[in-house]
């Protein structure tokens, strides 16, 4: 596996080009010049795929395309690029610029190179296996996280949770929170957080319920930080993986975090 | 009572010296030249309200000042500056600049003009009794919302609502959500989800155990937007409300939503 400059160059462009396309929707009132049943988030999801792929199917016509609008396009190389033009759509639709494109390339099911843009506020985490991570083209580290306890979690919505997830999710954030439950954890941000892990403004990212489209551009910009990304069990995530998604900062404190999530908070 | 030009380029004053404290502390790392005892919030949050403290003093030495950080300044005018630094600390301290300041004229009580400022993202929205609110100068609105079910809620955190407030409030979901409570609310956001109400891209944030300091600069701006803002009985907000707010971008709809509010869901 190996990733080539020639690779990192044409993510770039795909996310310029989702991002030319995606900036003139945002927060453009519902309805103005859009068919009854689009949204402008819809066109925006859609718009932005469709110029990803033709980008792709003219640079890299053998490689595969996973899309979340579009679907799965074969290849055959063993490669496949992995979009989601917008991750974060309620983000989107309700006019705050914390969503996100993401792209990433898998090979044989492995993600080695991950772009996470916010294309409105312009800021662009860039991993690629074996390299630093580079925040607007300066390299960034995830930070040291002395204790659990203490840890700054984030998770993009409760409700994404699957009733028996969300115990094991409490858990960990009472054992971050030291006791204090009702800090608990930071709200809202889907991809965007994970680029903030790298960035080390944020410790812990714990969600469920992602897809293969949510989750394989976010592994190489975090682990290319200093980060760890794993599923809740601390297998490596894959293309196979089920969408339970854990990034944690600092690795010192990994074993902790996935004792806490495996830890049932005592019954009321 | 009389909000007077001065008063309105006095408050963008207060933000633009608020804006100039806080920006280089966003996104620093922690601990760079603090004392262990302080992180870059803390820092930021007084350091804003100490400068936007001396402009008033300066200004309007009759005037009392209510401040998140530094308490209360008794004045002899009947008109209180009601300030909150960082509204949205969290957010803040995870490099999410979907944080706020927050400047209000409360005046016998009633707040009368206020701002609520993102200085990252240089976004301000500016409320005034009797006037239009402006989004960066340009007047904003409100959008119509032509059915509860269907509406975008916004809330801060679950966490931050008191155990006999959480099923109203899911109430509320399941009411705009049509029976897909798993879509839920939109979480995270602090004082910018109002200034997105003010302009158009939510239509409903529901919160409770906010302060003075942390609403009375919200009123004005969806008010003058062409919403309603007022507590979970449907009353106004005044400096005696205990915190329960509501912002409903379409006042048609209010009934709906404090109806909702009222209702409890059915047990398990």
């Amino acid at each position: 596996m190996a990733v080539h400059s020639s690779d990192i160059a044409l993510a770039h462009s795909l996310a310029d080009a989702a991002g030319t396309v995606i900036r003139p929707y945002f927060r453009r009132p519902a309805g103005l010049e859009l068919k009854a049943d689009q949204s402008p988030v819809t066109r925006a999801d859609r718009e932005a795929e469709a110029a990803m792929r033709r980008l792709i199917e003219a640079e890299r016509s053998g490689d595969g395309i996973h899309g979340e609008e579009y679907g799965v396009k074969p290849g055959v190389t063993g490669r496949q690029w992995v979009l989601d033009p917008i991750d974060g759509t309620r983000s989107f639709a309700s006019g705050r610029a914390i969503f996100g494109t993401l792209i990433a390339l898998v090979e044989d099911g492995w993600p080695v190179l991950g772009i996470i843009d916010q294309p409105v506020q312009r800021e662009r985490w860039v991993g690629v296996m074996g390299r630093p991570t580079t925040f607007n083209g300066v390299p960034c580290r995830t930070r040291t996280c002395a204790a659990l306890d203490g840890a700054i979690v984030a998770t993009t919505s409760p409700h994404l949770f699957d009733d028996q997830d969300v115990p094991h999710f409490m858990a960990l954030v009472t054992a971050a929170s030291g006791g204090r439950p009702r800090q608990g954890p930071v709200y809202g941000g889907d991809c965007y957080n994970y680029g903030l892990v790298a960035s080390g403004h944020l410790d812990i990212v714990c969600e469920s319920g992602l897809k293969l489209h949510d989750f394989a551009a976010l592994v190489p910009v975090v682990e290319g930080a200093g980060g760890r990304m794993c599923d809740w069990n601390g297998d490596p995530l894959t293309a196979d993986s089920e969408g339970h998604v854990l990034a944690i900062g600092d690795p010192a404190r990994a074993e902790e975090v996935l004792e806490a999530l495996r830890t049932l908070p005592h019954a009321h």
